[in-house]
């Protein structure tokens, strides 16, 4: 019997690109602020990431958060001088960011379907529940997958509740993402393995984490082609 | 052994006040739009509810939605002269109703405790996740339930996904709950039952159903003290 009997499996940027669609929805905020405010100016960016990490509590994670987010920075920003019509192309970015094609990954579909042949996998995705499961649904990968979790926060007490509904012991269960943070740090700490697929992009927030390189139940990968074999390095270590 | 295995709540107006928050919501948004238009004309009201009906299909159920919405209508019918600092006041408002306290309707914990004693419970809630969870915990009955579910759509494939999950038979599974169209209809279509208890107020987009009023297998109450008795009724029904 294998030892991993569980495969998790981030979303936004590990199945799908979505990094780059915010990047460029933050593109179009500046463009818009630029017609107000000193770009050059690197306060312009801090404030909307500060912003950003204040709203973070109030809004949670996705994009309707980020585009009352926007909307607050280009008021403050400007001292209210901006107009209400660039305030609604502001909601149109949103708006756009939430109709983004799902683009997935090179090689994806084919990794996830050769590691479900003899693993149960779960989605375990964080955000907007509702843009979430939008993109699952237009993802065309939902079938492949045994449960789905969508979560406002992946942290050790997410995991810990998404491994005991799913009736599996940490060690028994590797997660795949692209975030060191939401997405390897936890499951670490709870005993589980992480399989680090990294992206081009990180955002800011994000990159804050404290996993070591070269934890030992951590392996790094780096496109969907690899993560078949490192799943097997995992099974071929003896038990503790 | 009891009929019903599992009883499912909702949240929103049924454990907890919501509704008014959202009136509330309207009123402070429509006393600043009142500041550029006639709000006598009916054309406001409707345009609002028109806007929230094309976004929900984009924004999904909640306050953050809400509060896009409102910021669209008000850019839209005073034709862009609406200032950045009446519109940031429309963002404190989603804010505000973001951070409203959970106000447990009477008698409901008592209920709810009393039903919990002899099934399994399910909270299932509609809405944005990370503010239903916020409101949850808040509510301090979140321990009581054996699951929660957090859902973007209270439809018949959302309860029987969710019935799969708990593995019980649409027939022996029971939904409290205010709205007609996503706590009872769906759970009568799958071979459920429903137990009706209104809400004083219930927003226009929910009124919209097809329950008839003499259903068999639903039952209403006035308020939670009565949801045992309801239960019971149910359960003292021979099997067909």
């Amino acid at each position: 019997m294998a030892r991993i009997r569980w495969v998790g499996f981030d979303g936004d940027d590990t199945l799908w690109k979505s990094e780059d669609y915010y990047r460029q929805a933050e593109a179009d905020f500046e463009a818009i602020l630029g017609t107000y405010v000193d770009l050059a100016d690197a306060r312009t960016h801090q404030h909307l990431l500060d912003v950003e990490r204040r709203n973070l509590k109030i809004f949670g994670y996705g994009v309707k958060g980020m585009t009352l987010s926007m909307l607050e920075t280009a008021i403050q920003l400007t001292d209210e001088r901006i107009s209400a019509r660039d305030l609604h192309r502001v909601i149109e970015i949103g708006r756009n960011t939430l109709l983004h094609p799902v683009d997935l990954l090179p090689g994806i579909r084919e990794a996830v379907e050769r590691i479900a042949a003899d693993h149960e996998i779960v989605l375990i995705t964080k955000g907007d529940l509702f843009h979430q499961e939008a993109k699952i649904a237009q993802s065309g990968l939902a079938d492949l997958f045994h449960r789905i979790e969508v979560v406002s926060e992946k942290d050790e007490p997410t995991y810990a509740r998404v491994l005991r509904e799913l009736e599996v012991e940490p060690s028994r269960f590797a997660m795949v993402g692209n975030s060191l943070r939401s997405d390897i740090e936890p499951v670490l700490g709870l005993g589980g393995w992480g399989i680090h697929m990294p992206y081009h992009v990180t955002w800011a927030l994000e990159a804050e984490h404290g996993v070591a390189h070269d934890a030992p139940r951590l392996r790094v990968v780096e496109n969907a082609g690899q993560l078949s074999d490192a799943l097997a390095t995992i099974e071929s270590v003896p038990d503790a």
